[in-house]
């Protein structure tokens, strides 16, 4: 036990802060040793989860009210998961404090403070660490992550779209141009917020579109995106609540650079599509890429830190259609940020999350 | 009761076919004279569907073996709720002895035996036919199904795709190369069918999509887009199963024909295409066009035969994004093809439907 | 239309609310007068419900500020779809001013102001209306509900208890002791509260009892049965919530008032319970008695005022079995409603429910 | 990996055995060493269940047709994941061959070749092996578990109904006579039956109960309780499905063996039910035994091997009102059997289970 890394949550009532808690709880190279919550401060994590009853410390650990002092004395590794603006506040002081950080809100995921405001509607509140900070998207950024003081860990969506369309974008086997991102998601995507419009009867047998067309996920997706292109690319995407609780799939439009005018030179395309693919991904433990014959299915991701990835060249349009699946609040969320944290400890990369 | 039409309908067992006897029970002019089914000839609509059983008529109806004799001797219009390829053994004799025909499969809604065979796999049982027969889509061919003897009532993501597509592609308002048709159906879609994919456990909390990239509806899409458009028009579609039992969302993706540089004139741009929608569906009972504060939700169309549409113009993309819903067993299928028995028969269109 | 009845809704906003709206808009013999919200003052059904919005009065129709003067000016017959203790705020003065109420909540279902503080936990707000008011429960109180002025439209669960129980108990075929109503209740039970527990991830994918052992709705259960059994009945009463939107389905146990002891004798009593029940029910339009080989199921009841009701004789145990599965919304609230309007103001019994 | 323990799966391609594959591959003490399948024979576990494919095992390990031989050599301890009447034809020969067997289909649970055939419709296959099998309820069964050589693992609604009700029989608090288990399941106790009844659009939006009065189960729940009461003991069972993929609730209406008259004797009782629950199941870390302010939640429990259990005295009737949750194909099935084979091999009883 003693060598095991004390970590802490900030914020854990929430559907990410909960998964936090179950990945954390079951890690074998860290101690849970502070979570806090406002709402829940005094009660142990049994009380409030009792879905976490039959775990030993799930009777032990108490929440307590966010005090940084007390986390930075407690932990060395800390969780945010509350809302954006309200991370900063915590990240400034804990990163003086000399803890390491693993955001999941959108503070630091962005390289602009103006961009930032144009998403989020209100000024950054910390614009100088926005520098220092590193998306965490392992499979893109693992060095980067390995000696990050403060990782912002991605969004559901963006995870969603990024790990699909970033090697097709770098190998120049895309047009950055006229690219459509068509996502659905679980209701859990929308936190544990109590509105009418996430109740069960308004959601079950209920499917609609939501904030078309201008999604705050645009703003980190275009911005990782125009790093892979070397270019700004502008995209479309449009997202969708689904009666689920968990899960995104994302079906992507692409136009391919290189054109295909029959049979053989699709299949030709295609080869160079899986090359790319597989040199990408071949080896990451968390990617799974569907054989000619298989699509991704949310259900075969959910509860996983697993991203499906498939592809289909479309010979009557010229289109590349690609597909991912992952669980919103694992791959999307908890479950990539305790793989930043992995990589950032030093831990094997799998660590509590197989 | 004298003065009501007959009408019957072959293969009532499945989930058009049980809706086709929903609404049929309730219609004001017409009487259900027949319906047929081997499976349950003998059983009572009552005995087969619970559902219907306080409807009076319901204990009285017996389902028969299809007998085209019986049929063309008990009802004047014939609803055929069958397989493709199967439907067309039915039409031609019961046309031969004077019955008018309204087909929910796909065997009369292609206008070439040759995509038929594509798309199907099988040559065309009664290619003599397809000359006649009128595409059932009543806000397009009101004045050819009053006339018709033999209506193909279109599928039910068709009418999803074709309703939003077809007035812009005919005002030239928006570019006919390029279309994206990104559809969720939920699984009524797939009918009755007792195959593991359609299980419960399979299907709840999960979320794929299929028959990428070309699912058999495209030919008919394509063929009436074609038509609008005056020229070939080839789309990309992508169909997705979610976890509802009704309802078909689709999300489609158009250039505008007339470029726009700025918000003056993409509001001028969205105003030609709101006069577009409302010169085409204004008067239309069944087609809601949706303000520019509300987006489609197939639980607001559930159990109706209404279709909702909503656009938005993305000054960042340059493209018109187009939504739509409707339920696909009603306005997707059996309420469809009421629509046009009404018009056929020359009663108010609304009747039975409202 | 001049001689249409006209009809008001106070607090329309809600489930119960909203189906009366769908279900009078529809009906042959009413106009629907006045809705009124406060959160939605000023807008049209057709804003506030988009799914009403092809109906043409729907756009019409506004929703007002409650006003008692405005209200008995405009409308004859008042449903009152409120909280417990707001309605008969409500219900005293529209009564003053001549109009007949129908009230949903709970207000006016008990005879005693006494039992009423005991299950609601505060004074009756107008224990003097407790004499006259009406239990709207059609297949009980139907002469009563014909010339009452306030009637009680019962509750869900008491529904779908009372009407299975109160025939074999009037006929002495079970015991009044050692009643159980075990009852599964769809979501929409709970109104349109903006609660966590209601939450669709809180919902779905989870079964729950709650209430456990004494809910409220027992109250007026073991008062109806009580004057059935013409002596103090107390019941066991377990609800749970399962993520289903409408829809509750009760398993009952009763112990027979006449043993058997074989094969023979339990056939004997079986045909009794069976008369019993077509005795009191077969010509009920909207109780459906199932056949020996046929279980309730709520799918076949979604959306209609049918009660379905099945029974089984345990000869093993001694016991006697009754389920029963109704639409909670519909017969359970507000198809049950319009039950009791049709009788007030002598339409057919079926108008605008079947 | 040398000293891990090889154990395979006969009929892994149902959800228990689905679940075992799951559970098994993450186990640290046991290598899985065989799968058999006659469906899939040849294929990887990971191209029948793409949900594992990212472990590495997965993608080794092949699906074999069942072949006794090549089982008794391959591996020491083999789960059998077959119909009733199947499972001895394997489980006789294994035997014989000197494999530990771990049997999740019914045919070993009961003691009496009579009973068996009463409610199985059948001879039993190998009537010799019951004087041996061990009911494999570990809470109950440990140290005859630890020995055994076959285990018949309980049955799913079983296991939500003895785990509650055996420690107050024995301890004398409740009467064995009139006991009452009213139980919700989840559509995957059906198994992965391919059948109209288990279809998307015929379980979502409904609820029914089935099997009334007489469900197979009874069979071993009679058995255990009779043991325990030292007499006879016939209970009431109604089985209800519900549209969620897992997950039971059972609510369990007893009679007290005490009389209580008031508050003071009720809590006094409740003490003592409290203390026969405490004595039973404090150390047991699988049986969640609730506080007094919750009720159980199968969202707690799914994807877990843990029961949840709450209990309450209704003043008012004078019964004890029990409950429980459980995960239908961990604790209810696969789960359970992995705790058992725990036991049997002397690894840690929590080991791959938390």
């Amino acid at each position: 036990m003693d060598k095991k890394v004390k970590v802490g949550i900030v914020g854990a009532s929430g559907y990410s802060g909960e998964e936090l808690v179950r990945l954390l709880l079951s890690h074998p190279h860290v101690e849970l040793a502070a979570v806090t919550s406002r709402q829940y401060a005094g009660q142990s994590l049994a009380q409030v989860f009792p879905k976490f009853g039959h775990h030993p410390q799930a009777r032990n650990i108490r929440f307590t009210e966010p005090n940084v002092s007390l986390l930075a004395k407690n932990a060395q590794v800390i969780f945010l998961a509350l809302p954006h603006g309200v991370s900063a506040e915590f990240a400034v002081p804990l990163l003086q404090q000399g803890c390491q950080i693993i955001d999941l809100s959108a503070d630091f995921r962005l390289k602009s403070a103006a961009v930032y405001k144009e998403f989020y509607a209100h000024d950054h509140p910390a614009p100088d660490l926005l520098a220092t900070s590193v998306y965490g998207l392992p499979e893109v950024y693992r060095s980067a992550i390995k000696n990050a003081l403060l990782v912002a860990s991605p969004g559901c969506y963006p995870t969603s779209i990024l790990l699909p369309t970033l090697p097709l974008l770098r190998a120049g086997l895309i047009k950055p141009a006229g690219i459509i991102a068509d996502s659905l998601s679980g209701v859990s995507g929308a936190g544990r917020k109590v509105e009418q419009d996430y109740l069960f009867v308004e959601c079950n047998e209920s499917v609609r579109p939501y904030s078309v067309p201008k999604h705050r996920h645009l703003s980190e997706i275009e911005q990782e995106l125009s790093l892979a292109a070397g270019a700004p690319v502008i995209i479309q995407f449009t997202p969708h609540l689904i009666p689920v609780n968990r899960g995104i799939l994302s079906t992507l439009y692409f136009t391919p650079a290189i054109h295909f005018a029959n049979a053989t030179e699709a299949a030709a395309l295609n080869d160079k599509i899986t090359a790319c693919y597989q040199a990408a991904y071949a080896n990451e433990p968390f990617v799974r890429l569907l054989d000619a014959k298989t699509l991704p299915d949310t259900k075969n991701v959910i509860g996983t830190n697993v991203i499906e990835i498939a592809w289909r060249l479309d010979t009557r349009t010229g289109r590349l259609i690609v597909m991912s699946a992952e669980d919103n609040i694992v791959k999307g969320a908890s479950g990539q940020a305790v793989q930043s944290m992995n990589i950032m400890c030093g831990f094997p990369e799998t660590a509590g999350l197989i």
